[in-house]
């Protein structure tokens, strides 16, 4: 049981309109490499934002992290401003919505992808047919956790591989049913991706070789399946909001 | 750029007091690979307590949950009983504080190593000295997350490996500072590592290799580096329970 992780350098800049299977495909050419069946491809979604037009002008970062806003989940005052941690269309919660000021040309900012599980099929379907190959592929991007200190990536888009890996049912070696046993294995894959991308210096893909038991016949469904909200969702205000919201509903309860 | 991943096989049951090093030297021995200068070892924590010998009985899960815990941060009702999602005293926020009842004998549940980031110091100076080698050594668990399906696996100890890299300071292609800076690199190596260990068939150990750049020779502040409480915290309580105490508080604000 063993994997290997690899990014191949030298992706120029990705502008609007631009054909990502056929960059891509001239990418994973040039690398010794190759592209083989089983292959899990991970691609940072700032990449697939560009080709689709996403950038905005920075002027517009607050109003484009509002449009950008289903749902504030908590807010921050620092010294450089507001940090606005939001659940966004996708249903994704993140700071800032996921907008991103960084690796764009000055005076822009990007947005997600529109759907980044589509741009996974597509993109799949894409490198399939151009390599003769079944592969899986993920759109990673780059989030924080509550909790724990620095960011790490996660699976916002995902094609032909395993996102939830659940292993209820299964018994452990003494016979007990395993617990905590559903694995964001999509999570997991961009996290190990992560380790040899760059985030400034043209390594925005990353080749998974070795898990093609991860890899699926159908596209499946997608990163969408990674988000959990709703009832389940013990967090679904911050601290100090869900307090203050307490505080003046009972205020108006009493009046 | 590139790494690998396995896990070598063959790990027998551990029991309290095994000599930990010597037991995976022997595997390591045993394993094609081979153990070389650089490489990260990843380790389940389930492993370093059951050589601790911190089981203790399953009559007594409910108590050795409340014995790790050092705060409440949310309670869910459900129909198995109740889950408590506590910070317990490394600092880490975990359903059940991180006590474990599966792959431990039946009428037991495993409590988390009393100091990962010790132990993984002294594994790492035991592997380093019996292979000759400078390595870097991850004590990692499985976790929940805030608004996302599945587990992941987390460095919850660490020794000799970065466990933030922190990009501030540098900038991005277009010479504009780099955002989201500061990478949880052991938490995603620890990521990486659980896609090849397994949890119920004797591979509770990872090698991580071609990410020498990530090994230090110093020890490092270890994943305790990695929480991130007090007042940088926004979800210290789940949105329930601060709302309840939000209400509780106005009321006899009130009277």
């Amino acid at each position: 049981m063993s994997f290997e992780v690899w990014a191949p350098s030298g992706l120029g800049e990705v502008t609007a309109g631009d054909d990502l299977v056929a960059l891509l495909s001239g990418l994973l050419r040039s690398d010794a490499h190759g592209l083989r069946d089983g292959d899990i491809v991970v691609l940072t979604s700032k990449v697939v934002s560009k080709a689709e037009g996403r950038s905005v002008d920075a002027d517009d970062r607050e109003q484009a992290i509002t449009d950008e806003t289903v749902r504030v989940v908590a807010t921050r005052e620092h010294a450089g401003g507001i940090t606005r941690i939001v659940e966004n269309r996708l249903g994704l919660v993140m700071a800032a919505a996921g907008v991103d000021a960084s690796n764009t040309p000055v005076g822009t900012v990007l947005l997600l992808p529109v759907d980044p599980d589509a741009s996974a099929r597509a993109l799949r379907a894409g490198l399939s047919a151009e390599f003769g190959v079944r592969i899986g592929v993920i759109v990673s991007d780059t989030a924080g956790r509550p909790w724990r200190q620095g960011v790490t990536d996660i699976a916002i888009g995902a094609a032909g591989v395993v996102v939830l890996d659940d292993l209820r049912g299964q018994v452990d070696s003494f016979g007990r049913p395993l617990v905590m046993t559903v694995a964001a294995v999509a999570d997991e894959v961009a996290a190990a991706a992560e380790l040899v991308k760059g985030k400034a210096d043209g390594r925005p893909l990353a080749v998974v070789r070795g898990l093609a038991h991860r890899v699926t016949e159908e596209d499946g469904p997608g990163a969408a399946a990674l988000v959990r909200l709703g009832p389940e969702d013990m967090f679904a205000q911050g601290s100090a909001e869900a307090y203050a919201q307490g505080w003046k509903d009972a205020l108006e309860d009493k009046a």
